[in-house]
């Protein structure tokens, strides 16, 4: 990840996730282990995926000991095997120890991530049609989580409400009509924001395309209608289909000839990628 | 939750995941609803589950608008079936439209947790055995998790390395041995900690109840050597077993006698629970 | 302002303001008035101009005083003139003279840039040019500059660097040319974002207009240059023009015919607008 | 600025700005450089005037790249002109492109309070007087804009609330008199601080000074009068005057003999003073 | 305590306090009581001394539960007396559970401060010396530290070490001399800041009066010599004695005729008062 | 400490106590010392006792001066004695000056815990008792000061609300009876936390042990009761001792055979220790 992100996104919430782990101090690493000794331990792949997040994982090392090195074997956006060495991370055994689980927690949670969406998107190969996320994240977590899908061969949607106009259902009730939300949202949001709308029906493509819709998000319709819409619309807007996105359905939906299909899957429903911190041991510190 | 516990501790995770979703401006609502207007809508369940997560997510839009109200036809813990009107939320629309999605990634999430740890509770049932949670949870969401766990019949284990202790195979290593590490955590933790040790083997386990461990983690054992450990503790500690548990394989785990099992699948892996919020409309506001 | 955004990202600024200016308490106030006392106070306009962020101003005495109360007779883009009668305030003496001046301190500032820009946006009358502000604001008080420039009739260009995609000249340098400056954006920017392309050269235009550019922004064009622009790039991307944009001038650039007229000099150096609160006294009051 | 209150005031300050400008990633930036690269920038002056912050400048380079480095050709305080190398920024090109506007945001603010402090200041040369601020500062950006008053020849008046008294006339009202107010604030206030109060009248002028004010502020009162007051206070009490202080009248009000001549405007209308960052291009490292 | 220093300064501390007290639950309290049930409890007097901090007390319960409510039986400063009821709490039970502790620890404490500075103020009662407390308070209490010295008849030197100028020995060791750190401080601070020095002998006592320090504190002096200190000062700036001063000895102190004797141990060494919240039992809830 | 716990809980409130000592800047520092300059102090003893926080008083300087260093003689623990030479610090005089108060209050405080446990803990020797602290800690110092508990001998109790089951009189009464609130404890309570439970009669003794409590707490129990009860309870559970405990009575105390007994004195109401930071001279800088 950037590291212009990393310092400013990145580092306080890993630093919330440690205080949450340790509100005073790790009392099994500070009973068995009372003084500072250098060790190394080995990050093991246990499952088959895609990495996502070593530089996440090797941070939280970092922050709890300055001199804390991370040896990494694979990139991200690498498939990873299991019983693959990924990495070694050498440093105090206590800021090993005490990392331990929340540098798991983020590696695993993302890789995970990654992992289903490579999966996804593989379906896709060959069309024109992109995955993209949605705002369907892990509360607090979003800029770890875009940056998986991202990893994992996907798309990112607008990152929150602030930086795109997505008019949905309740949006188009209150406004009293696509058209009538449509230019209310022309009016009213900054210039660089690009319009989209999600629709239902082809009547409503039909208003929305008229309103001058930068995008339009066919929302659960059947592939037939959905094609039909496409082929409504005609370039004059690009197209977005959602709901029920499944690694089965998807190349179907694709077939359809959507430019894009997002998935909230990829990062409420994605199971994480079982890896493992292993085989710690000292080893002798040659700057001591 | 507990109120103190939501002051404390839910509210501020709450308003940095609006924050998060809301950078400045919610655009879309406020170009089409440039004013307060009351309304209401209703919070429908997608798919059969367990409701978990209710008080939170009428917290965000009472964050929001003071005067939001949620009424809810469910209580955590009861199980839900695709159709449900689950409750009905009226406020200022501006409130509705900003809150939903925050207020959506919470419930669903903690209703994921909750359903899939009902589903492995249930078959649990008639045992002694209990189900437990782990540390794999989502950073920064423990608080939230953890109730989850315990709304779909779970039980809770520590919360974090400072309350609780627990000696792993690297503890072990760094102690010089299973007794070495038990003596020290006796002599260095609160005595309110109960020790609990990781083993892996008979002759570890013959070790950790010999040298007084308050409770023995029987990791990744074969159920034949798990049921030899029982019979070889014989009740001087309680025993937990933990390692790859599912909802196929954990009656057979309980046959072993364990008094828990414990699954980070609990918390890392379950997949939402669908739910929507829907339905949105303008009311008369009763005291405007 | 949206009271949303007041919640989320207003309050959390007025807070930090109020502390700095009482770091433990204030003491001329607490000398004199030890009790709590309610009273009463006027604000007053002493310099023609538009008022904006009266929401602001009352909002800070009822963090101080949640039973404060600003009757105000104006709404923000009112045109007020010296002498008038803006708003009074009423609330606990101690809570309107400690929070005097930090109310005034946003208030001066929000209508002085309100001021300035509808003087600005005044001058384009009758064209169909719009004036945009930048992200040249007072650092951590973007929000409220942003919604000044709205208030006083200009459009707000993208909030920062998160959430549009505007390629400057050392960003053209770091891609190696402006087509493939836009390239690398349109394949790494998410979709919903437009391209903008900053560009000081008719050979620029042409390049930024032929790999695609959202939006060109002619920056310190002479004027004639500039009209030469517009019609090579004919409709087929938006028009920005930058550099220099004063009250006498702007008129000008105008009839250039670009679509938008961007000004740091709005945020960066209107001077405030003078307005004071005055004749605070005690009143009765009916609640005690 | 002091290496204490830089770590203790300024760092957090420095980051929220950062944030605010970037609250995921810079897209741009990254879009274009996807990989750390070193360069070099210039900063240039782009008006004549007084420098002031090159080392709030050069820390936000810092905060984001701890290697960047920032050659500066001129100190706090100098007089630059229209034209001048100001400094050289070395650093991850990545850092250089995000933190450019908000480096930029914080130096041209405070040298352009400092240009116009220094004019004001320059029309009291030969005279007694010395120029002072005032809390008219802009919201949380008062160590800034204190640090740039010194820097152009002005000297500080009160910190904030609570680090000073001020007795104004709404605190006269309350208190019930100027003897009464000066009485409660001496019976209440750490010995330590002096006692200012703010007069209107000759009578109220005698009023403090037999009351034994330590300042005497004079508020918007007539040359003539001020010289009266002045005169009757006859070094009893140091003499501030405050209230529509401009370029052209400053040394006219400083022939009353106040010891003190006090301006909003130094910090709450100051226009910006032009700098720009200018020339970027890659450079080698000698250190990878 | 004043409102707005409530709000800006406890609260936050208060929150602080009980987020470390409770990290994700109470859970004694949880297990006992699941539901809200409606409570009232005694705050007692076991110990006889001043009472400091009743509003801090109630506070704490007010944060948990806005509908908590303490009726105080006396106020702060009063003489209690052990067996006095001080007070009687309503509310959730569970708010008064959880929140006792921290609310104790408060109170006690600046009872403890008001009661030692109330015995120290007596001993001086019939001289014009008055006792002053120090900035050796405990690390972020200072707030309400303060407090409880003025509330048991001390007096507050500066808060900080932005809001007075102190030199000590340290001070003059670096500028070269007495007089040359105060020419350097009169330069340098803020006009409202008076100049205070810290000397050792005799010597040093005129080299400070003849360079114009407006306090002199005389550090650790032998009374004798303190009295020709003061009678060489001779009203020409404040006195201040400090070092050493006890219950016992500040009698002789004041005969020095020193304006101010200030004590560290005020803050760093009273013991606290004991007080204790008995009898808590449920009751009806009228509102419910 | 250890630097995981240092950098999660310490840094933080160290950054925080600077911060309410510093609001702005150090302005006697600064008058007299505006250039870095390096220098040395001494950190001298004035008063038998035992040391506990060296580490905390090096790190406050290492904040302020990440070149700072403190050179130490004497380890937390040792027996320091009047006019020892602790340590010496070098740095920029500047971080020296402003960090000096802030260092010396913490030092002061965890060496004047750690001296009264000492001699508390030393009363128990030869008796297996041992001492305990309580939540009658300093607010948001516990970490701190549960530190020093242990560095002058003590064992700590639990933490806070969350990691330790702790049943009172008002719980019990909330619950119906000792052996209700046992059952519901272990009901709800996770499994890891042992339940203690305070009794005041032997009968409420006999009903806890006999409702399995880990751990019986007798409150301001005569010694015959208590020594009546530990006879009773027969190793059945632990036994702590709690109420009125002096340097005086503790020896009797332990002679009643109970396991712990508890003190909140030795956090409440501990004088600190004298200390101080002398000799501040210049030094030169091998590095500059």
């Amino acid at each position: 990840m950037n590291p212009v992100t990393t310092l400013l996104h990145c580092d306080p919430v890993l630093l919330q996730a440690l205080k949450e782990d340790i509100t005073s101090e790790d009392v099994t690493t500070n009973a068995v282990m009372p003084h500072a000794q250098k060790g190394e331990a080995q990050l093991l792949c246990k499952e088959d995926g895609i990495l996502a997040g070593i530089g996440v994982f090797a941070r939280v090392f970092t922050l709890l000991d300055p001199r804390a090195k991370t040896e990494a074997f694979f990139e991200d956006g690498a498939r990873i095997h299991k019983g693959d060495l990924l990495a070694t991370v050498t440093g105090d055994i206590r800021a090993l120890l005490s990392g331990e689980r929340t540098a798991l927690n983020f590696l695993q949670r993302m890789s995970g991530i990654a992992t289903y969406t490579r999966r996804l998107a593989d379906a896709l190969a060959g069309t024109k049609t992109k995955l993209l996320d949605t705002r369907k994240t892990t509360p607090n977590l979003r800029v770890f989580e875009k940056y998986a899908v991202r990893v994992g061969g996907g798309y990112n949607h607008r990152f929150n409400l602030s930086d795109g106009v997505l008019i949905k259902d309740n949006h188009i009730g209150a406004a009293g009509g696509v058209r009538e939300a449509i230019e209310r949202a022309r009016a009213y949001a900054p210039f660089v924001r690009k319009i989209e709308v999600e629709v239902e029906t082809l009547d409503m493509v039909r208003e929305a395309v008229e309103a001058g819709a930068d995008i339009i998000m066919l929302d659960n319709m059947a592939p037939e209608t959905m094609r039909e819409a496409v082929a409504l619309i005609a370039g004059r807007a690009e197209t977005e289909c959602s709901g029920n996105v499944t690694a089965e359905n998807i190349a179907k939906l694709a077939e359809t000839g959507v430019d894009y299909i997002s998935s909230g899957a990829l990062t409420h429903s994605a199971p994480i990628l079982d890896l493992s911190l292993k085989n710690l041991h000292p080893i002798a510190d040659a700057q001591a």
